[in-house]
């Protein structure tokens, strides 16, 4: 059986780094401080919300939640949003999505302050990822997943690595921060002919597709490493991720179990970020 | 033998739909207008300028060269960017690169106005470039091999298609294009263990990566198309292409020749993107 690489050690790891890092932010007088914009009250929002806000407190980011009512207007929102992009307390903005549909997303990428912009929503952000400049804010879910690969001590430079899911929020930014790590990197989406071969020629498979236990035990060659970015629910009401990791598990090296995988390092990457915003804001 | 597709019916093409529109657009009072900057007299600079210039006039994009002295500081040389960003007749910025040395291109991109920069080198565009969002302008040569690949009508949904080469100026923008297109994309560079093998199992192979003749008869599956975005001089001084052409033309259904290939594009695109830019400039 493949060793279960669990999200938890890889966020304490960087929550006891971070620690350190705001205890001597706060020596200077300067406080961390997380913005979370949510409109309306999705459960999965809330959910999300209740786990950011554990985990900032744990590490010493300050945090506060804007909620605006689900009426609210474009214009409203995108004054919301620009007051926080002012208050000079804030030093990371987090939006919830998707927006309600009556709420335009583009404009809020052209519109939050690239340097605060945790999640990397602003084509500033993007085009830093695309880059490898470092200087830029990569969005949390994908970070997560090389911060796996990372503390696992995966070796990526020249292995084969395929991604399934080409989502703006996993599969690109994965893709390019792989591919920023001199991995040779394929992007598999519902169009592709053939999933199945292009993930067995893989060394590591990293998928974020959003269809429950799609990845079977015939996509991944022997001694591969699977990170599942999924968070499903199936038909019997459990949660599961995007490979069918009873099966899939006996032959893998490695593989992130969900829950317990990539989604328990999410929220320690948003307040590295916050953190890293901070302290870009700062001159730091 | 394959289909030898070469690039000027696509220039040409692309200039008759743009000569048509400047029409319109001068009927308006307003004429698109390039400028060059260009540090030093770099011979490559020089030809590619040559070969803008020509290509402007013959279209009606009106075109200026900025040439600073190889001993430009980097204040002086920003300062005259941000001069060109303020002047309301110059509608599109192409900067020569590689700059000299002592010339920090990460500031410039940072400087460049996102909407005159027709290169992508702002991170403003090469976010819009990652997301799919058309009010972005996409650098010339990946924009060049995407209108071939249209012209010739390759279908790219759903079709394997091998980037050989991660430049930023190339390989990463060409594989974000063709992922746009929903086409399933491997990227490969130096790094990778067997580019021969990842080119083999590919419908559509790209090719930027500066190497003379690489790309082998035994890397291309019968019947592939294959784009040569390469262009090197060869120890016989003879101009060649990425793809040793003389083998792998017997093999493919369609192949871009070096020179008169991607090349003969991109001055086009250049004068497509100038009046893009001019176009939202122009709120049109």
């Amino acid at each position: 059986m493949g060793e279960i690489i669990k999200g938890k050690p890889v966020a304490d790891k960087i929550a006891e780094e971070l620690a350190v890092e705001i205890e001597v932010l706060k020596g200077k007088g300067i406080s961390p401080k997380l913005a979370i914009v949510r409109v309306g009250a999705r459960p999965d929002d809330l959910a999300y919300e209740k786990g950011a806000l554990t985990r900032c407190k744990k590490v010493g980011v300050e945090a506060e939640v804007h909620e605006f009512s689900q009426e609210i207007t474009q214009a409203e929102f995108i004054a919301g949003v620009k007051k926080l992009n002012e208050d000079k307390n804030v030093h990371g903005i987090l939006v919830f999505r998707p927006l309600p549909s009556h709420l335009d997303e583009k404009e809020l990428k052209h519109v939050i302050a690239a340097e605060k912009d945790i999640d990397c929503l602003s084509p500033v952000n993007e085009g830093k990822l695309m880059e490898g400049d470092k200087t830029g804010l990569a969005p949390c879910t994908p970070t997560a997943v090389m911060e796996i690969l990372k503390h696992y001590n995966v070796e990526l430079q020249g292995k084969n690595v395929t991604v399934i899911g080409a989502s703006m929020v996993v599969g690109k930014p994965a893709a390019i921060l792989l591919l920023n790590e001199n991995a040779t990197v394929t992007i598999c989406h519902i169009f592709t002919k053939d999933t199945a071969a292009m993930a067995c020629q893989a060394d590591v498979v990293v998928v974020g597709c959003g269809v429950p236990r799609l990845v079977k035990e015939s996509w991944i060659a022997e001694g591969a490493v699977v990170v599942d970015v999924g968070i499903n629910v199936d038909a019997d009401g459990n949660m599961c991720g995007d490979v069918d990791f009873d099966k899939v598990v006996d032959k893998v090296a490695m593989i992130t179990p969900v829950p317990g995988g990539v989604g328990a390092v999410t929220t320690s990457i948003l307040a590295k970020n916050v953190v890293k915003a901070c302290k870009l804001q700062n001159n730091l």
